[in-house]
């Protein structure tokens, strides 16, 4: 199982916790955000799910994931 | 008709709009969201619902309408 924060710019709300923790678990993943740090934890097993489809489906919510 | 401007806090980004449009269709009006200005166009038959409601809707989503 990996671990990794990511950055998120443009998670304001209660509404975009939801989106982008619903877009990581769609993924395959785990993830918690964190409003104040505009920020994103993350468990996945590699063997399942890439970080790069991670990082996609949360961009593909709107929002843009720092690299 | 009536019509009305709403000043609404803490609304931040496109699901806060969703949300609060949303509470004023529910609640029988017509709403319009303006992000930019934090205020919401209101629209709608004071023979059908009160404004009391409207606001009563927009806060129950989670939103702070001014007095």
């Amino acid at each position: 199982m990996q671990s990794v924060t990511l950055k998120v710019e443009g998670m304001s709300c209660n509404h975009c916790v939801q989106a982008v923790e619903g877009a990581v678990t769609k993924a395959g993943a785990a993830g918690k955000v964190n409003l104040a740090t505009g920020s994103v934890a993350v468990e996945y097993d590699d063997a399942k799910v890439s970080l790069a489809a991670i990082k996609e489906a949360i961009e593909d919510q709107g929002y843009d994931v720092a690299k």
